[in-house]
């Protein structure tokens, strides 16, 4: 398995350049500067020296699963978020783990979640590192030490179930081999985020994740049908029925838990058969507003494509829903793109009756083409993110939801304040999934690094949290709360939801070695 | 608005009699001796001299919305479980609660439940009173009193978003009001449970209901888009967008979570049109093993009728399913209802594919005569029951769920426990509710009273509760836990699971007044 590259995205091979015209635009429109001091090398980077406490944790996973190297614990340092990318290019490795522990199995997690609490050792669970939202940057100052719990070594399949068409998977597979573990079976999950060729079964349960492919498949969180978790007080297994009325839904009290309440082990998960056909179209429409209401109307009256995806103008006019062709001609107004999965025929009438609802609100087919451009290059944005990094601008993505009748007023009041904060950037904005009462926002910005990136693009954010929550929206659609969100979870549940959690983790962990800092505002006083 | 019979089911003008070949068959098949005795009249019913607790309660919501008297307190004893109309019938009024409290809005409940908190008095909401598992039974004994809180006055739709297609109702209106309210816009829950015509919104959310549409429309929990419950420590809303990965989904929470949290005052649900057609349609199967294959191909690979029901072969004999018309010829095999609601073309589409499933699994088409039938009986069961109860008989349901793969072997493990527990009884059994994973399983058993009803019934219900639970069901797919699953919840959930409801409810109602001894079992020790 390929290591994801330890101050960027993904595979080092797959690495992009920008075009010196794109290079030339960016100077030119967004003052973006030249020559940027290029990245700090692994080898000079110096994180903290490391606390022993990993000692103990070696009799539980055998010494060969401990790790303390330098190298070890830079790539389990923070997450994928732009700010996260830009500290750790800037040389600072300060939020180091003192080890990595990489468990073999449910009860080496117990023992080592028991092992922790004893000796208050923070414990951060570690999938696929890529949390843009500081999931991965607990507070560990106060404890004995902090380890990054790498769960990488649970990677099976462990049962499937044909009649009732469910999978379990282990928290550690990473998308493309839980996909190929299925398809060795005929299913698939269809859970394709962004994040896809790296994140984990465990993170996409732990925070809450949706696919591009929502609109077909539905969230993760709606895949789930069983859980394990290991917690500092044993185990729980939830999920004895599809659905219950045998008190609250626990699962979903599990689900966007973000490794407070305890470490998810395994899942397990509805699939479906392989789909025979895939085929993804473009359509324009005149406008944002025109294409929101066709949209609108596959959500509520169907039928649904399996991708359903909406650009603005200014991400159509840019390209970015087809990153690999950036730059090229795209005409104007506004980008759809719509996909469909499954058996030939169910997908035949599927489209044909999805294109008669967009003929209807005004689309024009655009063919194949845009489609599968968009599919060729749908997981390639943060490669191009580092690109922007690489030439000196910032490129940070955000994202929301709403109800459909609060829709506009919620991307105005963001990108009003993005303009406001962030005067000469790009501002893009798509809808990439659609519900019968709602919808989400997702919003790219592009601006130069400038001298203080961070508090910068900090700024600007905070600005926007503050436009979403007057506007009605919530924090995170699908990127979570870690440490980023984590002071605004308040304007989201109220201080009684967060008393709430604050209780449920204060019986699972006692201690309050899983991850603190992360999802949970600490208690005030 | 019509009160619900005291004693028994429904509108006392529609109670009926069974005809006397049918109490003849009971007599001679399941032993029913003749005349039984009649239920005590309200009149001479007797509850303990109420604890005077409601006077500070007068000042909160007026004084003629606190009830002291028998018959008020009568009216809101207990549930409607057979064992509950038993006790009621018998003439024990002793679970009667010392006060009931109709407060006029959710202010006037946070002031109640603050008071309440202040003086240990005991708070048992109460909607329509409908429950069949005790959820109404409160252990007040330790209290200083128990009152009733009874809804009906909140009774407003208080908002409707026809962009987002959502309609806030408040909590203690009724099934048919709420319908009727909606109906005046053009839209429409869907929502039709077996007590839709008594149970009410706030019901429906804290035990997560599951109506027999639920197919088409989804079961009450999927069309909760937010809720504002009242606690003992405040406000508690939730919902600000359709779905969020802003933390665990707290609406989960509060959904089943039936009183023990908070009172839930209103609810902003997904509402849909008013279907321009409804279709029901029998179709018979050579077996229920047959029926089952083609309802979870239905299921899973779609189209999915709006109602999908299955008898099995001794349900569809007695013509259960139609309760209008029982007693008539019936034919063998198994009888499945197939409705169809929706905009006229997309039913058309829908129905057909669903036909082309249906005669493909060798189902034979009945037309829509045992479909309308059953659509004309869909709420009568009840009272069916109350004329079971008058000539001698026992009749009770009870249901679970489970993954397709469990259901045969979770079927024949209850039919065979009820058969070793009531010998010489009837047991029925339909598929009532289906997903792409599983499906829920709904028994009637009817069988002579006999001496000691409530104990043999009681051994039987827990000995089904062990088959359940060891051949992989869930204790309750849509009545709830009450009081009379609660020691099952920890086979359902885990220690673990029990301790983290439990905690959320001590942050919540530190006072430990609301609803004490439902859903969750007292700590030991």
């Amino acid at each position: 398995m390929t290591a994801m590259l330890w101050n960027g995205w993904g595979d080092p091979d797959r690495a992009t350049r920008l075009p010196d015209s794109v290079v030339g635009l960016l100077r030119e429109l967004l003052g973006v500067r030249p020559d940027p001091a290029p990245p700090v090398p692994l080898e000079d980077l110096a994180p903290p020296a490391p606390r022993a406490c990993a000692r103990a944790l070696e009799e539980i996973v055998g010494p060969d699963h401990v790790r303390t190297d330098d190298e070890a614990r830079i790539r389990h340092t923070r997450g994928k978020s732009t700010l996260d990318l830009l500290r750790i290019r800037a040389g600072d490795a300060r939020d180091a783990p003192d080890a990595v522990v990489l468990p073999g199995d449910h009860e080496e997690i117990l023992a080592v979640l028991a092992q922790c609490s004893r000796e208050r050792i923070a414990v951060v669970p570690f999938g696929g590192g890529t949390s843009v939202v500081g999931g991965l940057t607990a507070e560990g100052e106060s404890f004995a030490g902090v380890v990054a719990l790498d769960l990488r070594r649970l990677d099976r399949l462990t049962a499937l179930d044909a009649v009732s068409r469910t999978a379990t998977l282990q928290a550690g597979l990473r998308g493309p081999r839980a996909e190929a573990l299925l398809a060795e079976r005929g299913y698939t999950l269809g859970h394709y985020p962004q994040s896809y060729e790296w994140a984990s079964i465990g993170g996409f349960a732990a925070t809450r994740s949706s696919g591009q492919a929502s609109a077909g498949y539905g969230r993760f969180d709606e895949m789930v049908a069983g859980l394990t978790v290991a917690t500092p007080r044993g185990t729980l297994t939830l999920g004895r029925a599809p659905k219950s009325a045998a008190g609250p839904d626990l699962r979903q009290l599990v689900l966007g838990s973000e490794g407070a309440f305890g470490v998810i082990t395994d899942v397990t998960a509805r699939v479906r058969p392989l789909p025979e056909v895939r085929r993804y179209e473009g359509w324009r429409f005149a406008s944002f507003a025109e294409g929101t209401a066709a949209v609108r109307a596959l959500a509520q009256d169907g039928p649904l494509p399996t991708v359903l995806r909406l650009s603005d103008e200014t991400e159509t006019m840019i390209g970015l829903a087809r990153p690999d062709e950036i730059g090229e001609a795209n005409g104007d107004g506004c980008l759809a793109v719509c996909g469909y999965e499954g058996a030939t025929e169910e997908v035949a009438g599927r489209r044909a009756g999805a294109h008669a609802v967009l003929r209807a609100h005004g689309g024009n087919p655009l063919g194949e083409g845009p489609g599968e451009s968009w599919a060729a290059g749908r997981f390639s944005a943060p490669y191009l993110r580092d690109a922007l990094l690489d030439v000196g601008a910032l490129a940070e993505t955000l994202e929301t939801a709403g109800f459909w009748s609060d829709l506009p007023r919620l991307e105005e009041a963001v990108r009003l304040t993005l303009a406001r904060e962030l005067p000469s950037s790009l501002v893009m904005c798509h809808i990439s999934h659609v519900y019968r009462d709602g919808a989400s926002l997702y919003f790219t910005v592009v601006t130069a690094q400038g001298d203080e990136p961070l508090t910068r693009w900090g700024r600007a954010k905070a600005a926007v949290n503050d436009a979403i929550i007057e506007a009605g929206g919530t924090i995170s659609h699908h990127h979570g709360v870690g440490t980023d969100h984590r002071d605004r979870l308040v304007d989201e549940i109220g201080p009684l939801g967060v008393e709430m959690l604050r209780a449920v983790k204060d019986r699972l962990d006692p201690a309050g070695i899983l991850n603190p800092g992360v999802l949970i505002p600490p208690a005030r006083g």
